[in-house]
């Protein structure tokens, strides 16, 4: 009911702790959604995550807890106890959770988990293991009801009654034929409303949508949300039925890959890196940060280039960072619009001439703007109307070219089927830089020789 | 089964309307999914659309159709269309989607719409119109199924028959109290398992999560996906249940979240702009230029006061671009991975310490690695040990700064419960140029008087 229980929770646990009211504290936990106790985690200390731990009863619910758990907490929660008590834990899990807290685990740790899993569980998890991480195979759930065409509702219906272990996804019943050959789907609702000797093949819709195990998550998730569906079975080459995606499952994909795009936009890699350590993230930075070097270096050459210009006009110099950065905002700008747009698929590749001509247009008007603006305080300033000149006409110039430049590299990046997100960030300003620092000197030259 | 169905769809359609061949046509309208029907739209001409939406018998196909229409497609489609039909396809219509065509149509069009509908729909909207379009209420669908606790299984599986209306959750039975009042759910797979007697009562899980018509929107998609739910009930003041969020438009919502925070970080507003007219588009972009342009102003008036320092060493002019380069890019860096680790709760706000901490020493690290770099370059190019220096303990201290201010800054605004995001971008570069180019100066007054 309340929402954010972090603290709240967490405060409680920690009185009663010290107190040793562990009746009352069982209760709680008891009571208590296993994702509300992985949040609390990261408030305790390692002592009393330990104490709280024991308190929970159900081993099903200490595997949802360490599935759970943020990489911070996990680390050292996990080096904490015997492998024994994680092994009896994590049988509980459902195999792609399972699959996800093994690799959240320290490897050493990880391997020793899976060895200690009785051989059935952990295939399953080798299984998952095995495909791409970021595929529907690496994503997918192996548990699921898949019944034969031939089954009866009242066969169905029994066979959910006699499920016992947690199935992820109860509302979609998957009807395959020979092979395990996925042949359609057939809701909860309709086998509810239906009459008990109906076989499968009436009840259910025959054109399903399906991906494969090598789908990309992106993909995934863009069918589930596109169609609005609660889970999307994933087929094996062969067209036979063994696995599904799940709603819930489908959110994280796209909150991962909107993380994904915003960190490329970035130049910070592409996976969430505060919670590593500082030298992988010092790894993860280092090279995006070679682009700007590199535009940095061919900025100085240009300007070294034109140092008599500048030892006459030394107040040139004043204006370079009002320019650079102008364009650099208007060029991310426009950037940020496009690669978005992309992603969610507002903006279609095959439009890139509108959106270029749109993206100029904008540019050039708050360049106008912005270049009147800036021209009038130059002149205002220096009161020498070359410069005046130079600074309104250079704005004009680097804010335009900027949008340009910002819209069509990621629309390129796309066409050419490479991820625009990374051709934003560091790539669209470096070459804003050098285009508009150019400029600005070779017509600084011209002018002022007029 | 296909996954981008955009471009054969289109084709095929438009294939077919040129030879006439309808009956083929309808026969392919009918098995295609709304959505995609929608997106291909934006490949037809208005013509073939009016055509195609001709071929639609099926009025309920038609409405989801025109909710599924882009913003760019539908203001076209819908001026050249009588509103009557305009009425008929919406009436279809859950409450919900209907009140997102009708904020979507063009204002004269949506309100027309809205008085043709009958009375019991347009309360309905109307009642949805009134809530902030970014709460619980303004995306909830007021279609659900809630019983009365006394309710027996065996009736409940008979109301679920009765029901002709698309009823957008059937996954969840809410089970209310007296007055409408929300006490507990039931899923449906309880409901197919239990014995035909059983109250709802017995059989319905007592804590449930719920939301209030003013949570807001993030917030929803917080609970829903924190506890893998597949939709939540919306309670009004008096606790009474109203409506119910979906999965789905939580996916929406995830989406719309993220793209809101990378335009802000941008610089480039809040909802996405492409779509809107070049005028809308200048109107929302120029004041976010504003704290760059300010910024900039800024630091011509610091180099114009360094004026003397630079006519005597006018190569001091030539590092200019790559030291405010590379602190603005490792700046955003920073300020992106604490803006979206805030967002997905990897961060926490209350652990601003340590984040400022790791923050600092990666922005020293990376500072060294390429301070020595240019530093070197430098010297190699000017021979002037001073020079050399300066560059490197320039780029040292710019880096190291513009880390720690680009991960301080949105952790503060956090703290003070202000949008992280809008922090980011404009701000953190403009306060990172300031001081660096500040730094720089003085510095290198001080070294040459040496």
């Amino acid at each position: 009911m309340t929402v954010d229980t972090r603290n709240i929770l967490a405060k409680t646990i920690q009185r009663l702790l010290r107190r040793r009211s562990y009746s009352h504290l069982r209760k709680i936990v008891r009571r208590a959604h296993p994702v509300d106790l992985a949040r609390s985690f990261s408030v305790l200390s390692l002592n009393e995550q330990l104490k709280l731990y024991d308190l929970i009863d159900d081993p099903a619910g200490r595997g949802v807890l360490l599935a759970k758990l943020d990489i911070d907490d996990l680390h050292p929660f996990a080096a904490a106890i015997p492998i024994g008590d994680l092994v009896v834990a994590s049988e509980h899990l459902a195999a792609d959770d399972l699959a996800d807290l093994v690799e959240n685990l320290p490897p050493e740790i990880g391997r020793q988990v899976l060895e200690g899993l009785q051989r059935e569980y952990s295939e399953g998890v080798g299984d998952l293991l095995q495909y791409d991480r970021k595929t529907a195979g690496g994503i997918m759930a192996t548990e699921f009801f898949a019944l034969a065409e031939t089954t009866t509702v009242r066969e169905a219906i029994a066979r959910i009654q006699k499920e016992h272990r947690n199935v992820e996804t109860a509302f979609y019943l998957y009807v395959v034929g020979a092979d395990q050959r996925l042949s359609g789907v057939c809701s909860l609702r309709a086998l509810v409303t239906a009459k008990p000797d109906t076989a499968l093949s009436a009840l259910m819709t025959r054109e399903t949508f399906s991906v494969s195990t090598d789908t990309d998550q992106e993909e995934v998730a863009r069918v589930v949300s596109r169609y609005n569906l609660l889970a999307v079975p994933v087929v094996d080459a062969d067209q036979r039925m063994v696995g599904i995606v799940t709603v819930d499952d489908v959110i994280d994909i796209i909150r991962d890959e909107a993380t994904e795009d915003i960190l490329k936009m970035a130049g910070a890699g592409e996976d969430f890196i505060e919670t590593k350590s500082v030298m992988s993230s010092i790894r993860i930075r280092l090279p995006w940060l070679l682009a700007t070097c590199g535009g940095g270096i061919a900025a100085t050459m240009i300007i070294g280039h034109f140092e008599s210009t500048l030892e006459q006009m030394v107040y040139l110099a004043a204006f370079i960072p009002v320019i650079m950065g102008m364009g650099g905002n208007i060029g991310t700008q426009s950037a940020t619009i496009v690669v978005r747009g992309l992603a969610t698929e507002s903006i279609q590749v095959h439009r890139l001439g509108n959106v270029v001509l749109k993206e100029t247009a904008v540019g050039f008007m708050l360049g106008f703007v912005y270049g009147v603006l800036l021209g009038v305080l130059a002149q205002f300033g220096y009161q020498i109307w070359q410069l005046g000149l130079l600074v309104a006409l250079a704005v004009v110039f680097t804010m335009t070219m900027a949008a340009v430049v910002g819209a069509l590299l990621p629309m390129t990046f796309a066409r050419f089927n490479i991820d625009p997100a990374v051709a934003t960030g560091p790539f669209v300003t470096t070459s804003i830089d050098i285009l508009s620092i150019s400029f600005y000197f070779y017509l600084a030259r011209w002018l002022f020789r007029l």
